[in-house]
């Protein structure tokens, strides 16, 4: 029963089985290869628009190189108080940007909360030199709660940062769970709603390590710029088209949605167990492969004795994460545990 | 006949049946796992004394993070003026050091001078407030003119850099390529010499992306920060297993010294056929996989237009790179097309 | 009336009269000089211990300077979330750090709440690669709301820091308004409570532009770093005598405390004269030289129409700021206009 | 016979007598004040243009965040081996860039060879993600040598950076004493030659700590992000006015040329007396304030031990610096120990 973490799962087999098809023959280096051109054209059709890409190893790494292009060392980018790039990227975005400020936003199930965002642009005075003004906004979908962003709600946030001179960063370590059986497709939840770039994570996916940064629009133009902020923080390997063919691995017949689709299923199910035993309540709505759920502490003793994995989260809830390869042998495990705990 | 760069290539099979040999059950992330556990205990051995580890996907991340180590912003590291981390990695020491400087000395075929590397540090003088004082000496070995530094010539550097308080760290992207046959072991040519620290680089050697960071002594009680470093830096990808796995399966039976051997054989090769061939004159010693050579430029131009694939290098010489996979038959056309060039 | 603030005085005219005083003949450079020798001295018996020092020009400077030597890219530095290091200084903390986060917590009247303090640090695993944890606390005193921290406060907060391994700064950039007239000495006020450097301003207290980094006990050592890091900064200025000489004519004759006193005395009539003619309610307690008052719209509009010159603050109060030049004639006149405010 | 520094000067009374004479009242802070006002209509009449300003403390301060607008972390700046920025600011220049580099070329008397400059900027391709281009040019007038640029040699470091897309900074901390008497006015030495910005250095030339950051035509439009970037750096002060202020009472007839022509008349005087005494050669033309001549270490300890302070140069000779304040009596002991002292 381990549900500790989507980033402790081993890799797809296609992964592997795409990187040996393709360790063959000289390829030029640093990402100038045709694996990774060809990345570039399965995402641009997956977008339904021309990209720029840059694939890296890690969602930091996504996350702080993307961002660095958004904000300098004189203003900051406004994210949820609990994103990822606040809590636990031990100051990656600062690294990256010389120095800019993260301004966080509170909202409940680690949305962005569009009042809290507008009244703290309203406030903002680029002029007052004394102040860091925000120059961008980055919204986590999935989020830090496993809860995710409608339609609606990712346009909203991108009007008003839009309405304040404000580019918007999606980071989505998780977004193949965040579209899957919405209806929404990559694009609609991107750039049609206002987003200029994304961390379009596969890490947690089923890659090995695999985080690719995706540039729309205009924010193509600074290609160049990010591919040397990547050389200069040690990101442009040289044997990148093993990095690219990950992805494209996953891509292939829509497998990174499958695969998704699994640990969703899969989440919701322990949700379901959590709820018939009486276990505790949600924190969160689940809406992708995570379930946070309040829980005694003494029926969560029980259950690690009984051999969950699981971590308690920083709200105090239980924090159960399904991947690709979660078994449904574990969720017959959690369901009999679920049974047998003893509620007093 | 592709001589253009050993980071062209692909990787060694073995590499690949190891990463699909441990794509399997969950482990650990962020580098708590058992292969890098065990990867720890291979290089003990290999350099005779307990070290401490950080395997990163590219060179430049390696020495960049290894030397954030070493010098803060207020401090500069010695190297050579021909060194890979002044030339060509896009100010990444600066970028991990907050803005410390590299001081450069020269020295013939990329190798230090001892004579400048004495003079700088009896210039030097850490409580005058204005200038910037070394901290260290990063020496490259093989060095970027294709040659080694001999044991008295690592521990010459050594003993000058402790006589003035240096730490030194070895930037050992082609180490394999530098020791293989020389009779001098991993441990004699580093700490035993003086190195504290190192990059220990494995994808020129054979792997898909993989360099790993070596501490020894007193230098592996950093290991936490460096760890802290490499996370604010993207560069802790959670299934850091499959980096250190390539690293092992190239150790395993001295596949990496028997890879360096075929590169550094094919390398004596080319300078033999273009010697003999009477086309030009070497600008270094040919010590590893790398052969420099002064070719007029009719005569690479010939060589171009039947096939060569090889890089003019700072100092006005061709550069010749063979790797673990140059073929027999490269060298073969190479021989052929180097008997029909027309020198005139 | 103007109450806009401290910083937009003219210079006391005994600062005046000290740098014409010392204005001839040569001197060594960059704080070599004679003078700043004797503001160590003299600072040295007002703290009642062997002190070092480095002025500089702007309390910004000083906080982020002095700062940078209690952490670094890696930590954070606690603060309450309405200090001038977080808020005012355009990320200078940051800058000074390489990129270091402040960690803000709450409190009342701008003081920090050691609840809250005593939270966030158990929470903190400085083991736990992920995030940013605190290696100081930086306390203001007289605090971002005019309040001042007895002497009980600063000792518990210097005591959670000390238990959790943090050093302690003080913003003293009104350090003398928050203890004159207290009976607390300065020395029992900074090291004495366990504060190991601070900036003591005089810009606000009557100089033209001085504040100095006092450094206690063992932190003296780091005297060197610190010049370094001024250099680096451009805060080493060449002819630093004059700005030492600043403190100086203010610290002569304890004018400094009389300074003070006059300001806190003005303020206590302004606040007085606010809550006689029931114009609104003080935010905080009136404890130095600031008064925040919660004005109707209405009435602020007529006062200033009437002339005033006052700010409002983040916390929707009106702040009123005096200082050693604010004039008798200046209190009456806002007395006459509060009269003469119509209260509807 | 003090030829130590310029630096360690007292201030010219009229300096001390402007700032008494502004001493009364309230301004507004941080630059928003009339004296700053009055200062850049000043500026923009000698320099027959409208320009922005930014009053600072140092010439360090000057050039650092002057550079800081021209290029960043990814760039370079091109200065001479032994140009201020690179050999005695302990950095400032990568701290405030973020770790951008410089590009050092060499040149005769520490003006940039404009062959060497041609070489490097062509030898640059800024699509090369592995090399760090070039973003700007920095020359010092007078140079660390002492000598000037003429307006051609000016214009054709200009015209070669304007060809290579570069803008140009001119370091001048002695510009009074490089202009004086040449019938070069400043606008033609500066932007009617080609330079976008410039630290304009009245320290030296008998303020108390007063260095201009001018930006000419376009650049002018970044004055908001150098305020900030000011700011952050605590170089920003409150009562900024006292330091504008310098500036103008040294502008007031001319007096900043005046007393230019004063310290290089006895810097001549200087060079003739040690040439006449047949004691040394000079090192490189005196054009300044600024005398290098190499002297006999016999014959330089003769002269310490008759009262002599001056310092020993980067290049083996022997500098010495003559100011607003140098004294006749001091040129005339000179003279008196040059022809006591026993050449053998």
């Amino acid at each position: 029963m381990d549900f500790s973490s989507d980033t402790s799962a081993s890799a797809h087999p296609a992964v592997l089985e795409a990187l040996a098809r393709i360790n063959h023959g000289s390829q030029p280096s640093y990402g100038a290869d045709e694996i990774t051109a060809q990345l570039r054209q399965r995402l641009s059709v997956i977008f339904e628009c021309d990209v720029e890409i840059l694939p890296v190893v890690s969602g930091t790494a996504a996350n702080a190189l993307c961002l660095s292009l958004l904000y300098g060392p004189l203003q900051s980018v406004i994210c949820h108080e609990e994103a990822h790039i606040e809590r636990d990227e031990r100051g990656a975005p600062e690294f990256f940007s010389a120095g800019g400020k993260l301004s966080c936003v509170s909202g409940q199930h680690a949305r962005i909360d569009p009042v809290h965002l507008k009244a703290l642009c309203e406030k903002a005075d680029p002029e007052f030199v004394h102040e860091t003004p925000p120059a961008a906004v980055s919204l986590t979908n999935l989020t830090e709660s496993g809860t995710r962003y409608s339609l609606d709600q990712v346009a909203e946030i991108c009007d008003l940062a839009k309405a304040f001179g404000l580019n918007v960063h999606m980071d989505g370590a998780r977004f193949a769970n965040a579209i899957v059986n919405t209806g929404w497709s990559p694009a609609q939840i991107t750039w049609k709603s206002g987003v200029q770039c994304m961390s379009l994570g596969f890490t947690k996916n089923g890659a090995i390590g695999c985080d690719i940064i995706v540039l729309f629009g205009d924010m193509r133009q600074r290609i160049g710029e990010l591919r040397a902020r990547a050389k200069r923080a040690g990101h442009l390997p040289p044997k990148m088209r093993f990095i690219s063919v990950q992805a494209l691995a996953l891509l292939e017949g829509d497998l990174w949605l499958s695969l998704a689709e699994h640990a969703n299923q899969c989440a919701t199910e322990v949700s379901r167990i959590l709820l018939n035993g009486e276990l505790g309540v949600l924190a969160h709505p689940v809406e992708g492969n995570e379930v946070f759920a309040k829980l005694p502490e003494t029926i969560f003793d029980q259950l690690r004795q009984m051999g969950l994995k699981a971590y308690p989260w920083l709200d105090g809830s239980i924090r159960f994460v399904c991947h690709w390869a979660t078994q449904k042998t574990e969720l017959v495990q959690l369901d009999k545990a679920s049974s047998s705990v003893s509620i007093t």
